[in-house]
C-alpha cells in the first residue's frame, strides 16, 4: 500500500486532508492496469475517504460508489466537516451507521476527483492523458476498486452500495467478485442502458466536443470549454429531476427584475435562473474529459456483456441479499430498469428486495429525498448488520 | 387583397407554385401591424396554402395551424405533389376532407417558410431584422393568421385546428376572436408552458446563441450558426419523441463498421445516428433566428394572460364544439395539459371532446401515428360537416 504524492493532490480540486489515495499495485502479471477494453494505465491512483472503525475480521466493509459527479466525500468527518454528497446516509446512527460499519466511498476511476484520469499525468509520456486515455468501461471502475480494497488490505465486502453510475459499478462488482461480497444495494441504475439515455448523454458530450475551447480535449487550465459544459449540464440537470418537482417548486415563476438578462433571450423564468446557477457551480470543478469517458462508460454498459444476456450477467451475482430501490419519476434510469434487475437476480435464488419509490425528484432522488430513502436503507443495514 | 413580390418568394426555402402569400392591411387606424407585446411590423407577409373549394357561403373553412418547424404545406397538391406533414390527415376523402372543407393552412408569422420573419428586410431600414424583430407572441401568430383570412375575404372558420405551438395558437385564435369560429380542434397543446418544457427550450435558444457563427443573430447567410442548430435540434427531437418508441425501434443497436466515427466520442449507436440525420435535415432549411422567436413564444404563452386566470381564459371560448386530443408519452405537453384545456372550455357549457391516445410516438405522434389519431379527426370532421 503506497498513499499519494503532494503532486496528485494538487491536481484534484476537491481534494481535503480526508481524502486518501492508493496507488494500485495492478495486475498479478505486468504491475500494470489492464483495461476492459484494451489499453493499459500505469500507476493508477485510487482516492477515497472512509468513516468508521474497520472491525478486526474486517467483516464490516460497506463499499460505496457514486455518480457520474461524485467525489470520493460522502459525508463529513473531523478531517472535512463540510457536508458529503450524501450526508443523510452515511455517519453514525445514520441508515448506513458507521458506529457499525467501515464505509469507504471511492472516487471513481476517470473521475477528475483524485482518481487517476483524462487530465492526470502519463508516466510514460510525461504529459497529460487527454484523449489520449484508453477507452474507459464500468469494470474498470469496478476493478479499481476491488484493487483499491485489496491493497488496502480487505479481501472482502459487506456490502456494495451504488446508486446511479454507481450503480452500475456495483453491479459490475457484484458480477466481477461474486465470491467477495455479502450484500448488494442497487440505485437507479441499469444493467445496460436505453436508447433515449444514450441520446441525452450523447448530446451532452457533442455539445462539450462542439465548444471550440474543448480543443480536441488539449485545453489548457485556463482556457477550459466552460460555455459548452454549462450547457451539457443543464441537460444533465434536465435528465436528473422531473418535471413535477419544477412544477410545484417554480410553476411559471419569473426572476426579480434586477436578476433579469438584457438580452432578448437570456434569463426571464426562475427554472432557468435555477439551472444556470448549478451548471456554473459544477463547472468550477469538473473537468470536461473526466465528463466525457463517465457519461460513455454509461452507454457502454452491459450486463449482457458478461455471459451473453442480461440474465446470464444477472446469474452471476451470488449476494446474500440484495436491496433495488427504484424512484417512478427517474427518466434517465426508469423504474422498469431496477424492476429488470431484481428479477435477474432473484432468479439466482438470492433474497432480493425492491423497492419502488414515489419520490418526486427523479434520477436525483437518492441525493435528496431523506424522507423516503432513509427508512429502506437504515432497514436493510440493520437487518443485515453483524454488529 | 395583395400577393407577394418575388423577392419574399425567393427568401423561402421550402417555396413552390402551391405557396400563397397575403400581405396583411394591418390594424385598422394605422395599418401597421402592432404586435401583441409591444413594437410594430409594416407591410406583413403570411405565406398560406389551400385545398378543397371555398363553399359559395365560406361556410367550410378549415384553418390550421402547425408546430414550430412546419411550413404551410401540410399536404400535396397538383401545384405541390411532395408530401406535406399531415399528409394522412388533410386531402379528398381523408380525415380533413377536402371533398368537403376549403383547407387554409397558414405558414406562422416568424417563421422562416415565407411569413414575416426575423430573416425578412425590415422596409423601415432596408435591413434584415435579425434580432431587432420584436418580441412575438402566440397572440401575434393567431392575429396575423385572421388578418389574412379576413384579408382573403374569410370573416369565419368553420373549425380551427391546431397541434403543438399550432394548438397554443389555435387556443388563443378561438378566445381572442370566439364569434368568429364553430368549432376547435386542440392537439397536444397548452394553455402554458411548465418549468420542464420551458427549461427544454431555454437550452435549445441558450445552445444557439453560444455558437461563435451565431454573432447575436447577424450571421451570414452562408455561414449560419449550423452547429448550435445541429445541437438545438438533436434536443428537440429528444423532447419531440418517447423513450419506449426508440426502445422499440433502436434498443442498443450499433452502426455498421462503416457508419461509425473515427473520432473517440463519435456516433456508435443507431439512436446517436437517427439523431444526427434528423438534425442535420432541419438545419438545411431552417432559421436559427426563427427558431429563437418561436421557440420563446411558447414559453410566454399563458392562457391566464387574458382574464386572469386559465380558466378565465378558456372561458372566453365559445365554441359548439371542441375536440382536444393529448397523448400519454407525450413529455413536452403533457396529458394532464390537455386535460385542463377539457375541463375549462367544458365550463363553459360549450360540448368538449377529450381523447388520450396511447400512441407511442410522444409529442410529435399527431405527425406519424395516422392509426391512432385519423379516426378521431375523422369523426369529428363527419359529424359536424355542413355538407
Amino acid at each position: 500500500m503506497s498513499t499519494s504524492t503532494l503532486e496528485v493532490k494538487q491536481t484534484h480540486p476537491r481534494a481535503t486532508e480526508a481524502t486518501k489515495f492508493v496507488t494500485l499495485r495492478g495486475d498479478y502479471a505486468t504491475g500494470d492496469f489492464v483495461m476492459h477494453r484494451g489499453g493499459v494505465l500505469k500507476e493508477v491512483v485510487v482516492a477515497y475517504e472512509s468513516w468508521g472503525k474497520l472491525s478486526d475480521n474486517h467483516d464490516n466493509v460497506v463499499l460505496v460508489f457514486g455518480g457520474l459527479s461524485s467525489s470520493a466525500h460522502a459525508c463529513s468527518s473531523e478531517l472535512d466537516p463540510s457536508n458529503g454528497w450524501w450526508e443523510y446516509m452515511i455517519g453514525p446512527d445514520k441508515p448506513i451507521d458507521t458506529n457499525k460499519y467501515y464505509v469507504v466511498c471511492v472516487n471513481t476511476l476517470g473521475s477528475c476527483f483524485g482518481s487517476t484520469s483524462p487530465s492526470s499525468i502519463n508516466p510514460e509520456t510525461g504529459q497529460v492523458y487527454g484523449l489520449d486515455f484508453p477507452d474507459l468501461s464500468i469494470e474498470d471502475i469496478a476493478k479499481s476498486a476491488h484493487h483499491a480494497l485489496l491493497d488496502l488490505g480487505i479481501d472482502h465486502v459487506h456490502t456494495v452500495v451504488g446508486s446511479s453510475m454507481g450503480g452500475m459499478s456495483a453491479l459490475a462488482y457484484a458480477l466481477m467478485y461474486p465470491q467477495e461480497l455479502d450484500h448488494l444495494v442497487s440505485i437507479s441504475a441499469a444493467t445496460r442502458a436505453l436508447p433515449f439515455t444514450i441520446a441525452v448523454r450523447s448530446l451532452q458530450r457533442e455539445i462539450i466536443r462542439c465548444d471550440p475551447a474543448f480543443k480536441n480535449g488539449l485545453y489548457p487550465s485556463d482556457e477550459k470549454p466552460t460555455s459548452g459544459m454549462v450547457l451539457a449540464r443543464k441537460l444533465g440537470l434536465m435528465s436528473y429531476r422531473a418535471a413535477e418537482e419544477w412544477h410545484q417548486r417554480f410553476n411559471r415563476a419569473r426572476v426579480s427584475a434586477d436578476r433579469k438578462s438584457e438580452d432578448r433571450f437570456g434569463i426571464e423564468f426562475e427554472v432557468e435562473s435555477y439551472l444556470d446557477y448549478n451548471a456554473h457551480k459544477f463547472v468550477k470543478t469538473f473537468d470536461a474529459n473526466s465528463y466525457l469517458y463517465l457519461s460513455r462508460v454509461m452507454d457502454l454498459f452491459d450486463v449482457a456483456d458478461h455471459g451473453g444476456s442480461v440474465n446470464a450477467g444477472l446469474a452471476m451475482i451470488q449476494t446474500k441479499s440484495a436491496l433495488i430501490i427504484g424512484v417512478e419519476t427517474d427518466i434517465l434510469f426508469p423504474v422498469h430498469q431496477q424492476q429488470e434487475i431484481a428479477d435477474g437476480i432473484r432468479k439466482t435464488g438470492s433474497p432480493v428486495e425492491f423497492v419502488q419509490l414515489n419520490s418526486i425528484n427523479g434520477h436525483d432522488s437518492f441525493l435528496v429525498d431523506e424522507e423516503h430513502f432513509a427508512p429502506v436503507m437504515r432497514k436493510f443495514f440493520e437487518q443485515n448488520s453483524n454488529a
